[in-house]
């Protein structure tokens, strides 16, 4: 039931075209999929993501875990049935919460020992612990637990914990109930050395997972690290499975990251700035709290499809985010996850039609964010 | 453009059954009106409205007023453009808001000054100005700048305040300047005495308005008051025009309003109680934030055909309001508007099928809120 299929490779490039196959339906990739943290991507209905063409969604099993309890939502009948939504699901492992509680937890080789940040109650995340939570939320695609190690760190640290991060793949691996309905990926690390990124990504494909994730990355480091962690990263990854580049997701990094071979990516940043009225246009980010939007009866982006493009004004917008209307938010976030659904459908065609480095090319001249790529 | 076409009279009551046409549609009434302050009903969207069956709904001069000011709003095509909504609009004259900030205003015989609750800058609202605010606002039916006298007042007070309030009537009426396109209603006040409110109905009627508006009432007085009020009220208004009773949106107030006579109802308590996380059912209110909702794995009401209760249990929407997610808002708000919408749709049947009293009885007896009545 979970299989990658590539359709196409670009001749210029390491950019994919591929088909995942899961559970609850099949994803174009290159794909972006929205955060839905605790099991609701904020401010929207499942209904309005299928409407946007969300084909997968990422929720986090830190927080469910903490609140409401992954038993709880196990008794509703899984993460899909508690939450409403039909498509595919990716949760993460907690690891990347639980090593960011950096004053709250303890790590030996067993796991980690953890404050809970609602209520500072005590828990234990272990490998075993981590696919267990997963496999009673039962989305399509489970990570394994790692550690993210904080940029930026030593060469001997990171080599150290992304060894133990192999330790508790395999772990996690031998853990694991649901092989026929739930894929495990493996999260490459490694930090910025490039030596470290190739014994991990090698150490995790000898165990032979049906996807890899490469994690760690866009914690601080700057992009052209990112880039070369990438560069010697994907060809290292088995061509028939997919590979997910974990927290990333604006539109630079997207069409970088594609370029460079990744067929996911996954990222809080179009919805949470959208909350704060930062919206992402083909042009570069707009503040619609900027007095110069106060009278301007255009939409956010002309020719944009999306609902709120359709139908309401850069004023109106404006207005209901200086009454602090919830509207504002549903309005943004509707518009920002169009956005980024639209780079990714724009992406595939080019790599469909053979001309995607054209395509990052035009990408780069037109928006105003990118100067430094021109 | 305007006009109310008497359909049914309820042979044991006063309750009736009728259309009220509008440039922007018909309404069947008795109807309830939601309340979009600030050019929004607060989580929802104007389709959404519309899937839930939203006739006409409010919005207030007073705020808009203020922000983002009408004459942007006019700029834009009037409010229902702005908006997104093509349905009727009432708004109010701003009186009611004016009248609250207690502190901060001064009243004259021309008009009040007062200050602005954003930013404490001076205004002066008029009849006069007040009529040309939602003019510009383009409303399908608009109000007369009245004095709502607080509870308890004394009968001297409230006397020269209707007096005032009547003349400030004849003055919006003269500046009127769309009489094609807007209806302009009187406000009955008259405070918590019989013979005053008598003396304002029969004031306005002599003035001869479209529509005629209870207000002053839902403030702070006891519940049989108001309903001696209208008791008094509705049979000195002419039978061929609408009666809308102001900032009265309890369900138990609905069915009592609508047996002494009343037509149209609006309130901003079941969107602001939602959001609080209470809400209405025909069995009384529910708060989803008990514990004992935490693993109910029900719909919020049993039967209920609305969007919530079809997708979602009562502990999900628990876990968003515990998780301060903006879908929970949207779910709750968007119970407790259809909760009302078809209490008002079950009203308007029984009155066709001349058994509104027996529908009263039932309505009590099924809802334990309203123990008081049975």
């Amino acid at each position: 039931m979970f299989e990658y299929k590539l359709i196409k490779k670009d001749s210029k490039s390491m950019a994919r075209r591929g088909t995942l196959t899961t559970p609850h339906g099949e994803i174009e990739t290159p794909v972006f999929m929205p955060v839905g943290t605790q099991a609701t991507v904020k401010a929207m209905t499942p209904e309005e993501l299928k409407e946007l063409g969300s084909q997968i969604i990422l929720s986090n099993t830190y927080h469910l875990y903490l609140r409401p309890g992954h038993k709880l939502i196990e008794k509703a009948g899984g993460l899909h049935k508690f939450m409403n939504w039909d498509r595919p699901i990716l949760t993460d492992s907690g690891g990347f919460q639980v090593f960011s509680l950096k004053d709250n937890r303890k790590i030996t080789e067993e796991g980690v020992m953890f404050q809970s940040h609602i209520d500072g109650s005590r828990h234990f995340l272990s490998p075993e612990k981590a696919v267990e939570i997963q496999n009673s939320l039962g989305a399509d695609i489970i990570m394994a637990f790692d550690e993210c190690a904080p940029w930026p760190s030593e060469h001997d640290y990171v080599k150290k914990s992304l060894e133990r991060t192999t330790r508790w793949a395999a772990r996690c691996k031998e853990a694991h109930q649901n092989t026929d309905k739930q894929a495990l990926f493996g999260i490459v690390q490694g930090g910025g050395y490039e030596d470290l990124r190739i014994q991990s990504a090698k150490e995790l494909v000898e165990l032979d997972f049906p996807g890899y994730s490469i994690g760690g990355l866009s914690v601080g480091e700057p992009k052209n690290i990112m880039y070369d962690m990438l560069e010697v990263t994907t060809p290292l990854l088995p061509e028939n499975k997919p590979r997910y580049l974990m927290g990333v997701g604006s539109m630079d990094a997207l069409v970088e990251g594609v370029m460079r071979g990744v067929d996911m990516f996954d990222c809080v940043l179009p919805t949470r700035t959208a909350r704060m009225g930062t919206l992402i246009t083909m042009k570069g980010k707009m503040n619609i709290m900027n007095a110069k939007y106060a009278e301007d009866l255009s939409p956010i982006e002309e020719g944009c499809t999306c609902y709120t493009c359709r139908n309401y004004s850069r004023a109106y917008l404006r207005h209901l985010f200086k009454a602090k209307e919830i509207l504002a938010s549903r309005l943004a976030t509707w518009h920002n996850i169009h956005a980024l659904h639209e780079l990714m459908k724009r992406i595939r065609l080019a790599i469909e039609e053979e001309r995607f480095m054209d395509f990052r090319k035009e990408f780069f001249e037109a928006n105003d964010d990118y100067s430094a790529y021109k």
